[in-house]
């Protein structure tokens, strides 16, 4: 995936591309199209000299991989995936504890994109994922991430358990989320902090989890067994956030 | 939607529906898979007496609707939306002050069934989605909701302002999620509340939330807009729930 060009799809991923300042090589609007969101688009492309092709929707849909481009594609230099340093940078150059979020196998883009855009709010300094059997940084997880992959760096590693044994040699903390661990609120989830989310099916593999620190639970007042994987992971991003902050 | 047959798809979806109770009208499995799921969902089925019919896994592609069957699906009566009534009843019957999810036109079906899923864990007593201009119980839906739907009854009507008027006349109140108002940490979210969520696009709509009684905000610490709309349902139905509980 690195060193290729990106393609970049739907209004607000178009937008936040722009107004990132990720070069973007080419631009293509359906031709007539004049809402709000296109005009926005038109400006910032004009604003960083970004020229636009005027083309018919049925050359956005030939061009399209997910089927939902709104009228608005853009091809941008390939995302790169971070290294884990960048990470780790990013959080002193902010002058905060690193707060990571690594996700052992999720597979569905929705959730990976849904998880990325959680990081960028919930003050995560960057992402960190497998680079077997869990989906990278598709175009359809890169449209999911509304725009975050501009700001949010995400790392790939070989080996999750190593990576986190590595980090944990760093003083960072782990906390796996799983069900029969401790009530999320009882724990401390302040200072440097790696918040382990499973797989869609299988939750967090028997290796990974032994290397963490803590077990965190979320709550579950109902019947059946667990959130959605990226509500889970933004229930608990948000957990750590709180505890942070208020 | 009503006084249909139903089609489930998916090991998780399929487990949950039994398990529930719900009658099964038909039950398929591809042939020769033995793995854990599957066995569950054979002795889950052998339980209620409903019978398992075999076949191949190109008779069960040209039946699936999401193509993700995972080897079994099931057909039941139709899901039937519920009233609002039966949400209050239910709240009534558990003794607890209402917790009404309330969606202003959520599109995307992955979107609807996890947060179905959110008020199923978080304790909310039931979700209410409007007729026009939004996604209903589709078969994506169901598979996306994991079981939820079994247990978590879904209203649909004409008009949400209205029926927040309605519903404010009873002593409920509600809570608007959206940018600008006050940090959802500061505001008082116990008691009967609803929690009134927009759509993937536009947020919640103008005359919905001049009914609504507060505007919560989710802290945003990154450089994107908005969190995915199944993760913001999450991460304010958690906080309702942690007022209530911690």
């Amino acid at each position: 995936m690195e060193n290729q060009e990106y393609m970049i799809e739907g209004r607000n991923a178009v937008i936040e591309t722009l107004r990132s300042g990720r070069p973007v090589d080419r631009l293509y609007i359906l031709d007539g199209c004049k809402d709000g969101p296109v005009s926005t688009v038109k400006r910032e492309a004009g604003k960083r000299g970004v020229a636009v092709k005027y083309v018919t929707r049925q050359r956005l849909d030939q061009m399209s991989e997910t089927g939902k481009h709104q009228g608005v594609i853009a091809f941008a230099a390939a995302w790169e995936y971070a290294e884990v340093e960048d990470i780790l940078r990013r959080a002193q150059e902010k002058g905060e504890d690193p707060f990571l979020i690594l996700l052992d196998g999720i597979e569905d883009p929705h959730n990976l994109g849904a998880i990325i855009r959680t990081a960028n709010l919930a003050g995560a300094h960057g992402v960190i994922i497998p680079k077997n059997r869990a989906v990278g940084l598709t175009a359809t997880v890169v449209k999911a991430s509304a725009g975050a992959l501009n700001y949010t760096p995400v790392a790939r590693v070989t080996n999750l358990a190593r990576t986190i044994e590595e980090l944990k040699d760093r003083g960072i903390w782990f906390v796996c989320a799983d069900m029969g661990g401790e009530l999320m609120y009882r724990l401390n989830l302040k200072g440097p902090v790696g918040l382990v989310i499973g797989s869609e099916g299988e939750g967090v593999g028997r290796l990974v989890k032994e290397k963490c620190d803590m077990t965190a639970t979320i709550p579950m007042k109902g019947d059946i067994d667990s959130l959605n994987a990226s509500v889970a992971a933004g229930v608990l991003a948000y957990e750590i956030l709180r505890q942070r902050t208020v």
